[in-house]
C-alpha cells in the first residue's frame, strides 16, 4: 500500500526560467501533488516580473485551497548569479527584469511564509539528496547537463555555498586552458566542450567534414546540416547510428576527465547527473565509470556510484521545495 | 610583551618523508619549541622504519623531559596514500617500507597518547588554518607548490576528507586533458605543468631552442643546460633575468587557470600557498590575483586573499601538531 500524499506539510516549489514559471505543491516526501506553468515576464520591469511569479503561485494555491492547509513555505530556484543568503537576484543574463532584486523578501511579503532562493543546480542537488537518487549519501556532487552544465554540492544534507554562495560552479571548471571560449569567458570549460550545443556542433562539424558519410543524424535533420542538434544525435544513437555513437563517446571522454577532477578534489559519496544530455548519455554511464580511474588519483573511485537523477523536468519544482523544506526541517 | 611558550599543553608533530623524519615539540599557539631531524629508514622493513620514527620521537622527548610535562599527543604527517580515519599507511611510493601499516596505532602503543595521521598537505592546511596565514577563515584552500603540488581543504576548522580521505588532491586537477602525462598517469595535471620540475624543464627547453640567447639561468648552471633547475630559475629571476621572468610568468598563467577552477568549485574565503616554488612566485601573487577574474565565473573572486604560507620548511612539524591539537581541542 503506498502512503497517501501528505498535503498537511506541503510546500510550494517555484522554478523560474527565462520563458516560464513552473510552480508545484510538494509534500514532505518530495512528491509533486499538483503543478502548473505560466509564461515568465523576463523582459518586462521588475514589478511585472514579480507579478508573473506571484500570479503562478496564487493560481496554484487557489486550486489547492479546498482540500488542504496553506503551504508552509515557498522555495524558489532561478538562474544565477543570485545571493542565497539575502535572497537577492543579482544579474542573471536570462532574467534582465531583475538587477539586485530582493525576490525572496518580496514574495515573503505577499504570502507571509518563509521564502528561500537558490540557483537551479544547487536546488536540484538538494532535492536529489533529500528525496532522489542521492538520498542517504553524505557528500553529494550533482550535475545537470543540458544546454548548459550546472552543478551543486551537498555536504551533510546542506548545500555547500562557499564564501558568497558562488561555490559549486562545476560547469565552468576548465579541462583545456587553451580550449574554445565558453559563454562565461573562460577557455575550455566542460560546458563549452560537452553540453548540448557542443554535441550539436561536433555533429555538424563531422557531417561537414565528410559529406559522403551516411548518418541517421542527417536523415533526421532532413539533409540540412545546419538543423542538426544534440537531440537529433540522441535520437540517431537510439536508432543505432555509428556516427552518433562516436560523438557521444567523445563527449563521455570529456565528461570523464572533468569528473576525475571533481572526484580528486571532493571524493564524493555519489555523483548524480540529470538534464536532457545526461538522460541521453545514460547508456554510457558504465563507460564513464570505466574511464574514471584513468582520470583520478583517488584509488577507490570505482566504488563511487554514478546515478541518473530521480527528478527529470520537475527538478526545478522539487529543488525549490527542497530549499524550503530545509528551512522548515 | 610576548607570551612565554606553553610547554604544558605541547604536542609532538612528526613529519615523515622518504629520506628524513623531522619531529618537533609544538605549543598550543603553534610555536615550535624544539625540533630535530633523523634519517628515515624508508627502504627497510616495516619494523625498522617504525623504529626510525620512534627513535626520533624519543630523542626529542628525552631532551624536553627535564623542563616540561610529557606531550599530550602525537600527530604524524606522511606522504599519501594513507587512511586518516584508521591511521593506516596504505602504499606511498616514497615509503616502500610500509604497505597497509597501522602507523598511528603502533606509535600510540609505544607512547600511550592519542596519535593522529594525515597526509602532508592536509596537515599543513590545518596548521595554516589553526595558527598561520589562514587563521580565522572559514573555507580554506591550501596548496604547497614544490617538487610536486599538494593541496588541502579545511572547512570550519576541520580537514575536508571526503568519502575515504582521498579528497583535496588539487595538484592532480587537470587543466589540459590533452596535455603531458603526470607521474600519476593523468594528463595535464597542474603538478606536471607548474611544479618545480616543470619550471626546470621549461627553462631547459627555452635555452635549448635558442642557444644564442643570453640568460643568467645558464650562467648559474655554469653553461650546462642539463644542470638547470627551478631553483636556478628563481635565483636568476631575483637577479633580474628576463628569461626567468618569462618562465615564471607562464607558470603564473597556468596556476591562475587552475586556481580559477578551484575557486569556481569551492568559493573559499582564502587561498594560501606554501612550498619552495610558491615562495619563488610570491612576487607574482599580484599577477595571479589580476588574472583570476578571467579564469572564474565567481563575480567576487577579487575579494579572496591569496596569501603566502606562514610555515615554511616546518610545515610538516606544524601540520602534525595541528592534527593532534585537533583531537585534544
Amino acid at each position: 500500500m503506498t502512503e497517501s500524499p501528505n498535503r498537511q506539510g506541503a510546500v510550494i516549489g517555484v522554478d523560474i526560467g527565462g520563458t516560464k514559471v513552473a510552480v508545484g505543491l510538494v509534500d514532505p516526501r518530495g512528491r509533486i501533488l499538483r503543478q502548473l506553468r505560466r509564461p515568465m515576464a523576463a523582459n518586462s520591469g521588475p514589478e511585472a516580473a514579480l507579478e508573473a511569479v506571484t500570479a503562478a503561485i496564487s493560481s496554484l494555491s487557489s486550486q489547492s485551497e479546498s482540500s488542504s492547509a496553506p503551504p508552509r513555505g515557498i522555495g524558489i530556484c532561478a538562474p544565477g548569479p543570485l545571493d542565497p543568503v539575502t535572497g537577492m537576484v543579482i544579474n542573471p543574463p536570462n532574467l534582465p527584469c531583475w538587477r539586485n532584486f530582493p525576490l525572496a523578501s518580496r514574495v515573503a511579503d505577499v504570502y507571509r511564509v518563509p521564502v528561500k532562493l537558490d540557483n537551479d543546480a544547487n536546488a536540484a542537488a538538494l532535492a536529489e539528496t533529500r528525496w532522489g537518487a542521492a538520498r542517504g549519501y553524505r557528500y553529494v556532487f550533482y550535475a545537470t547537463v543540458g544546454t548548459g552544465i550546472g552543478t551543486g554540492i551537498v555536504f551533510d544534507g546542506r548545500i555547500y555555498h562557499g564564501r558568497t554562495g558562488a561555490a559549486g560552479e562545476g560547469g565552468h571548471v576548465s579541462i583545456d586552458y587553451n580550449g574554445p571560449v565558453c559563454s562565461c569567458g573562460k577557455k575550455g570549460c566542460i560546458e563549452v566542450l560537452a553540453a548540448g550545443p557542443a554535441i550539436g556542433a561536433r555533429a555538424r562539424a563531422k557531417l561537414s567534414e565528410d559529406r559522403s558519410r551516411h548518418s541517421t543524424i542527417l536523415d533526421l535533420a532532413k539533409g540540412n546540416i545546419d538543423a542538426v542538434t544534440s537531440e537529433l544525435v540522441g535520437q540517431a544513437h537510439a536508432a543505432g547510428d555509428p556516427l552518433a555513437r562516436e560523438i557521444l563517446q567523445e563527449t563521455v571522454g570529456l565528461l570523464s576527465a572533468w569528473l576525475g577532477n571533481i572526484v580528486d578534489l571532493l571524493d564524493p559519496n555519489v555523483v548524480v547527473m540529470g538534464g536532457g544530455v545526461a538522460a541521453m548519455l545514460q547508456p554510457f554511464f558504465g563507460q564513464i565509470k570505466d574511464r574514471l580511474p584513468s582520470w583520478c588519483v583517488n584509488p577507490r573511485v570505482s566504488e563511487i556510484p554514478l546515478l541518473i537523477a530521480h527528478y527529470g523536468a520537475d527538478a526545478g519544482i522539487a529543488g525549490g521545495a527542497a530549499l524550503c523544506s530545509d528551512v522548515l526541517a
